[in-house]
């Protein structure tokens, strides 16, 4: 099936806009076939309206229909098979296995958000029952259930060109839920992305929804995305990226006549505290585990530990020359694309002319590196310098780890309080370690999303418990998670039926519970009928 | 007890600023003693210091505490006895027997939040339990809970002195879940203000709280709000008042070098279909009910039904004359404070002077009108009028509605479509209508938080399936409710604990589920012990 280079709004393949652009094979620096064509603002008017007018089919579609709908759409994902794969690794430059990986991901993402809806749950009923004969005044009867927001923005990822783009977590969760999706795939993987559209389309195709429940946009421009957003018809938005894009989409939809929200998910340092029991007990073990957290994917994965903090103590020395030993053997990786690669460089080269940093090691390199590629390295620097320079608080995207040593306990928790919010924070521990450790453990719950002990936060386990999310910058609103079950509760509001008669309640709300939910009735749980 | 005039910050009562400003009595016109000191910034800081030092304590303490302080207050409250009714009734000029009810709806929220506070099951505890064998790779323990986010802030409102304002939803939801609250109270009622202050303050020191989970700061300069809401140590920000006053919240902080949430209520015009079959069959009982609607408290309520819709037809006459008949009878009220009687008038001349808007029937008045009172007024206009004007479809608070005839059905959705975010939206139908209402309905769920049938809006019940939030403007965040027990949801978010050994866990989480709640366990929902 060769590429058409164009966008799909509702099922159709349109090219409307006149600017071109390529992807790039970050490996050879190659363009490659087909050219695409960027988005009009004609296109995001189309798409939109066409979100709108599929919108109210879509929300009171069955769960049965919106399950199968996901199931469908992780089905043919899978029959593009190698294809789809070779595309991913070319324009993203991420091996095949590990691609292969996202793919086992972004299917079971979708079955089980399938699973979800098909049990139903998630929907939230709450139901208060009236009280004709209360006095002074009777309680009307009042239902509750969540629904859809409608029509969502959905901005592709890099560094996931499948979990996290067209067919990721943002929109599996948002179609779960019955709202139709825009998706502006990210221009770096451009041919990835459209495979992946068609086979939403095909999806939508055969459990008989409306076309317009899904459209996908190529194009790099700033001025789309803005013009998304800005759009009457969207009605949230999900974004996965750099602070600066995500702050400039939140300031975007918070400057419309409507504010809208938007779950931007957006930096974050990933902490590692390691605590003196454990450097002492197992120190070389650690170094080599956070060797390899930091330098997965070249180092471009959200929940990188791109910051550990030690005591000054027994162990550090062997952690210290551990770590160094392991980075320097590390292989340079090909980076997503000479953009991320360039900004790495020039970041590196920043934090490096600070006062104080010093290099702890270096990824050998035995041949010149292109402008694509990433090479590891540990910087180190004192705890005083980590406190007086903020740039050093910021993350550094790709295969790059800061060490902090601290003089002591107190010092190390003085060192967590100056952090920003985190999607993660991990901790290193032996039992008598964590018995003094309740108030690091104290504030790392007020900094991070989720909190870890001893392992490394890369690897975000899609489930229902799943937080990824950490208060601000880490996303833009800590009271929801990107990843796992929970995701579907970004796009959706809660609605109240007071006083209404049977027939005209939705099944979720009726008194004989037919789809057999567990509810909120009278402060009770309950599967029972009323 | 004489009132001192002065903030409480943490327990003690403080006068730092200079600037003084009094009470009014809106019946009499009568500045009221004593004398009250608007808080300096210096009191922001200090208020909000002492809310971030007591937040460790707060957000560790037992949902028995916490549901014990919750009881505490309202038994506080009741303690104050008539004297704190006298004084909202002085300041407010709602009658006594309307405060009587308030102050039992205020009681009645704190406890019914302390029984769900005990329960437990609120903060959403969910687990994914140790995969170890599983490939290719072994999945960790994950375990998630809804913690506080910290210092809040809380705006009063000046339309329900008790239920939305010092110890109302918006605190009591705040400090039920753990976060420490700093409270602007309104300065239409400040002695009311400082009763319930002491109330709050004595019921903290009699559970041994620290006194820096609650503050009170008087004041009515918008330089004082900001600053509250600017704050650094400021998590999020709960408001009920106007959709300026809202907005201006809202953009502050979003503005915010880490932007926070904001909860603000702001407008909504309520409005009321009358379906064909009801105005045949019972227009004149509709009528009856709409006049006490939106003559209720002097049409000062947030769900006041200030727009209604008929389509014409057999009915509409009698509904019309006897809506004329209730109106030109219904008394003239003392409303809140001169400023909104005032923005009454004005904003009443401003929709009067719109072509094509006419008086259908005012309240007969036997005497010249103070400028606090509110005469109540139902203006008609075409469809056409209503389409083409947007200063219609803004929120005119005080006793007045407008009402407009649609040509059909048809004709009715379209005005629907037109509609803003809403609190609520009522139907009034037959079964036959209903049966031929479904878009409309659909249309409605859309546009708002809440949707009746054959009812009123106004009488917000406090329970678990309210839903008091709607779409833009009616409030900044449609996902969440303001009065009801999930209004808790507010104001936490979720953390997860990967690998965390038993004894390092909140108690929530333990395996042994020690408090008894209601867990989503391995995606199935549980009581029971792991």
């Amino acid at each position: 099936m060769p590429l058409h280079g164009q966008s799909y709004i509702a099922g159709a393949s349109v090219k409307s806009g006149t600017e071109v652009f390529s992807a790039v094979d970050p490996q050879t620096g190659h363009t490659l076939e087909p050219v695409f064509h960027e988005s009009s603002e004609k296109d995001v008017e189309t798409a939109l309206q066409a979100a709108e007018d599929s919108s109210s089919v879509f929300r009171r579609s069955s769960s049965k229909v919106r399950a199968d709908f996901l199931e469908a759409i992780a089905s043919e994902i899978l029959a593009l098979g190698d294809a789809l794969l070779e595309r991913a690794h070319r324009e993203t430059g991420l091996p095949l296995d590990r691609l292969t990986g996202e793919r086992g991901r972004t299917v079971g993402q979708l079955r089980l958000f399938a699973e979800v809806v098909r049990e139903g749950s998630w929907c939230e009923v709450r139901i208060d029952t009236a009280l004709p004969e209360r006095t002074p005044l009777p309680r009307p009867d009042l239902r509750s259930v969540l629904v859809p927001l409608g029509p969502v923005v959905i901005f592709g990822a890099s560094n996931f060109p499948l979990a996290f783009s067209v067919a990721g977590g943002d929109t599996a969760s948002a179609l779960a839920v019955g709202c139709p999706v825009v998706v502006k795939g990210h221009p770096a993987h451009p041919g990835t992305g459209e495979l992946v559209a068609g086979a939403i389309n095909r999806a939508a195709q055969a459990v008989g929804l409306p076309a317009g429940v899904f459209s996908f946009l190529q194009g790099g421009a700033h001025a789309l995305g803005k013009a998304l957003v800005q759009h009457p018809r969207t009605r949230a938005v999900g974004f996965t990226g750099s602070h600066r894009g995500g702050r400039a989409l939140l300031d975007a939809a918070n400057a419309r006549l409507e504010p809208i929200p938007v779950f931007a998910e957006m930096s974050s340092l990933n902490p590692v505290f390691i605590l003196p029991g454990a450097l002492k007990e197992r120190g070389a073990q650690i170094a080599q585990g956070l060797k390899n957290s930091l330098t997965m994917g070249v180092g471009q994965f959200c929940t990188k530990p791109g910051l550990a903090f030690v005591v000054a103590g027994e162990g550090g020395d062997v952690f210290r020359a551990e770590l160094a030993k392991a980075i320097q053997s590390a292989p340079c990786g090909t980076m997503l694309h000479a953009g991320i690669g360039g900004a790495f460089a020039t970041g590196l080269e920043h934090v490096l002319a600070l006062p104080g940093v010093r290099t702890l090691a270096r990824a050998e390199q035995s041949q010149e590196l292109t402008s694509s590629q990433g090479r590891p390295v540990v910087l180190e620097a004192s705890a005083e310098t980590f406190a007086s320079q903020p740039a050093l608080r910021e993350e550094l995207f790709g295969p790059a780890g800061l060490l902090i040593e601290a003089k002591d306990r107190g010092d190390l928790q003085q060192l967590a309080e100056k952090l920003e919010g985190q999607l993660t924070a991990t901790v290193h521990a032996t039992e008598a370690d964590l018995a003094g450790a309740q108030d690091l453990l104290a504030i790392l719950e007020r900094k991070a999303g989720r909190v870890l002990l001893n392992g490394f936060p890369t690897g975000v386990e899609v489930c229902h418990a799943m937080q990824h999310g950490g208060p601000y910058p880490a996303s833009s609103d800590s009271r929801f998670t990107s990843v796992g079950t929970a995701a579907l509760r970004r796009w959706v509001r809660p609605v109240c039926y007071q006083n209404f008669p049977a027939n005209a309640l939705p099944s979720e709300l009726q008194n004989e519970n037919p789809l057999g939910l567990m509810r909120l009735v009278n402060g009770q749980y309950s599967r029972d009928c009323i």
